[in-house]
C-alpha cells in the first residue's frame, strides 16, 4: 500500500511548462463515477500498512506511581472519570423520576452475532441499568433485511419511552448504513451520527442535537485531566465518521489546531510529533510508536485492538494503537487500554440519552 | 488578542497532581451556555491579529515569465481557468435547451446596501447571462424582516424555474444565518450551505449534492494545474462556513493531510511552513508571509481584502492574505488577488446550478 502510495504521490514537483486545460468538466465524458470522483476525490479505502514490529504487550493496570513525579507521566484513569460521570447521569435520573415520574430511555439495535459487538450491547446495556435508564435490545440475524431493520428503527422513533436509539456497527456487508442511520429520528440521534448533527458539528455557529460519544469521551478525558485544549497542536489518527471525524470537528469547536492524519498522509510521524495532544484511533495496533511522540505530549488512544492470545480467559487481549511502554517514556498523560476511552464513551451514551429524555420531556 | 491568547494558553506544563473531578456535568451548575459551552467549546470570536507591517502593493497581473523557468514560480491563472469552465457549462446549457427546451435558472437574494454584495452580485448575474442561465434578484433594504427573506426563499423553492438559490452573505446582524440559509430546499442549496450538505460533505461514505463554490474553486485550480493532492501536507489558514470549513472537508475527500490554522493557533508560521499546499481564507491583508512558506509550496489566496487608495478609481484596490511579492521568491506556483480564486468561484456557481437544473430534469 505504501509503495503504491508513494508511487502515486511523487515528491510535489514544479513543472514550469504550460497549464494544460483538461476537459474535466462535462460528466458525459467523467462515466461511471467519474464526475463525483472529480469533486469529492477519489473513492480509496484506508489501509494503513502492518506494524513493523508485533504488538506490545498489554499495559498495567492504572495506577499514578509516587516513586519520581517529574518523570512518571499521569495514566488517565478512564474507569474514575467515567464512573464519576455515570453517578452524576444516575443523580439526574432519579431527579427526573422524582419531578415528572419518568426514566429516559435507550433501544439498541444489534444484528448478526459479532461477538465484540454482542460485548459491547452488552456493557451499555448494563450501564443504562445501573444509570436507572430503561433499555431494550432488538436483535436481528446476519442475514435479516434492510426493511426489518428499518422498521425497527420506525417503531422505536414512535415509542415515547425510547429517548435514545443506537445501531450498532459495524453492520452487516449487505446492509446499507446510509439507509439505517438516516431512519433514525434528529431528537433520538444518541450516536450523533445523522449527518444533521455531523454539518450542525462542523458548522461553528450551530448547535447539533448529539455529539459522538467516542469524540465527547475524548475531550471529556482531556477537559478533566486540566489539559489545555484551546490553541494547542492535536492530531488525531483516523477519520472513521465514529470516532476520527466527529474529534476532529468537536476539537476545533474547543478552538484546537487540528491536524487529520490517514493512511495516506506521507509523513504521519512528523505530524504527530509536533502535536501536544495526541488523540489515535485508526484501530492498527502499535502505529504509534514512541518515537512519533513529542516529549510532555498527552495521548488518547482510542484504539481498542483484540489480539490473539491462548494463554488469556478468553482466547484473546485487547492492545491500544499506541505502543504503551514506549510512550510512557516521552508522554507527560495517556490513556490506557483497555480501561481509558472505552469506559468514557459508555459513560457519554448515557449522557446522551439522558439529554435525550430532557429534550423529550422540555427540560432542557 | 494574542496576549490574552498567550495567558489562556501558558505552555503546556505536566503537573503530576491527582486528577481533579470537576462536577462538570450537572447542566443545573453550569449556568447559561455553560453546558453547551462544556460540550461544544466556547463561543470564542475570531480576531486575527492586524499585521505587522502595512499591507503588501497589489500584484501583477497574471504572467508566465519565460526568462528563467526554474526559478519563476507559475501564477496560476485563475481567469482563464474561469473560462474554461464557463464555456463548458454554456455548453451544456445549450445542449439542455436544445434537448428538453429548458435552461438552468439562479434566484439571489441581496439585502441591504453592502457595495462589495452588491459588485459580487452583478458579476454572479453577469455570468449566468453568459453562460445562458436565467437569473433574478430580490433585493431587500438593510432593516427588512427575517419573514420578508424567508417568504422569498419558499417562494424561489416553489419556483419550478428556479434551480438554485444564493443568499448573498453577510445578512445584516439582526436577520439570523441559520434561519435564512435553512429555509432554502436542499436540491436547491448551489452554496452548499445547508448543514445536511456539509455533513454529507463531511462523511466520507456520502454525497452531498452540492459543495462550496469557494472549495470547489480552490481544489478545481489545483487540479488543473496539475497539483498532487494525495497524500500531501495542506495548511488552511480559516476556518469560516463560506470558506475554510468546507475546503478542509473536501481536500480530505481528495485524500489530503489537512491542518486548519485559525485565530487561535499558536503557531501559525510553523503549521504552515510544513504544508506543500496552503489555502488561506482568513480575510487579513498580508497575513501569510513569506517566511511561512516551504520552499515549492503552491498557494492559493482566497483572501479579497480592499484596501483604500484614493489614487484608484474605485478609491481601493484588492489584496489577498499572502504578501505576493515575499510568496514569489519561495512558492513553485500561486494565484493572484484579483484574478485567482474568485472568478472560479463565480464559474462553479454556475457549475453548480447546472448540476441543480440536471437534478431537477431528472439528468444527473
Amino acid at each position: 500500500m505504501r509503495a503504491l502510495l508513494s508511487k502515486l504521490n511523487k515528491e510535489l514537483v514544479w513543472t514550469p511548462r504550460p497549464i494544460v486545460f483538461k476537459a474535466f468538466f462535462s460528466s458525459n465524458r467523467a462515466g461511471k463515477n467519474g464526475r463525483k470522483d472529480y469533486i469529492l476525490g477519489p473513492d480509496l479505502p484506508d489501509l494503513w500498512p502492518s506494524p513493523t514490529s508485533t504488538p506490545p504487550p498489554p499495559p498495567p493496570p492504572p495506577s499514578q506511581s509516587k516513586v519520581d513525579e517529574k518523570l512518571v507521566p499521569t495514566i488517565i484513569d478512564g474507569r474514575s472519570i467515567a464512573e464519576e460521570i455515570r453517578s452524576s447521569v444516575a443523580e439526574e435520573v432519579r431527579q427526573m423520576k422524582y419531578s415528572i415520574d419518568k426514566v429516559p430511555g435507550l433501544a439498541v439495535i444489534l444484528v448478526g452475532q459479532r461477538r465484540d459487538s454482542q460485548s459491547y450491547v452488552r456493557s451499555k446495556i448494563k450501564a443504562c441499568q445501573e444509570a436507572g435508564i430503561t433499555s431494550q435490545v432488538a436483535e436481528f440475524p446476519e442475514d435479516c433485511t434492510e426493511d426489518e431493520i428499518v422498521n425497527a428503527v420506525t417503531s422505536f422513533n414512535e415509542d415515547p419511552s425510547v429517548h435514545g436509539i443506537l445501531v450498532q456497527l459495524p453492520l452487516p456487508q449487505h446492509v446499507d448504513d446510509e439507509k439505517i442511520l438516516g431512519a433514525i429520528s434528529l431528537e433520538k440521534d444518541v450516536d450523533g451520527f445523522h449527518p444533521l448533527n455531523v454539518g450542525n458539528l462542523a458548522m461553528n455557529d450551530r448547535e447539533p442535537l448529539f455529539v459522538s460519544c467516542s469524540a465527547r469521551a475524548c475531550v471529556e478525558l482531556l477537559l478533566r485531566s486540566d489539559v489545555k485544549i484551546i490553541g494547542k497542536n492535536v492530531a488525531i489518527i483516523g477519520r472513521s465518521k465514529v470516532v476520527g471525524l466527529p474529534t476532529s470537528l468537536l476539537l476545533q469547536r474547543h478552538h484546537a489546531t487540528v491536524s487529520i492524519v490517514h493512511a495516506f498522509t506521507e509523513n504521519p510521524e512528523d505530524i504527530t510529533r509536533e502535536a501536544d495532544i495526541v488523540i489515535s484511533a485508526a484501530g492498527v495496533p502499535g502505529l504509534v510508536r514512541g518515537s512519533w511522540l513529542k516529549k510532555g505530549a498527552v495521548v488518547i488512544d482510542v484504539g481498542t485492538n483484540p489480539i490473539e492470545d491462548p494463554e488469556r480467559k478468553h482466547g484473546y487481549f485487547l492492545t491500544g494503537d499506541v505502543c504503551y511502554l514506549e510512550a510512557l517514556r516521552v508522554v507527560s498523560a495517556i490513556t490506557p487500554v483497555p480501561g481509558g476511552v472505552g469506559p468514557v464513551t459508555i459513560a457519554m451514551l448515557l449522557s446522551n440519552t439522558l439529554d435525550a429524555a430532557k429534550l423529550a420531556y422540555g427540560l432542557s
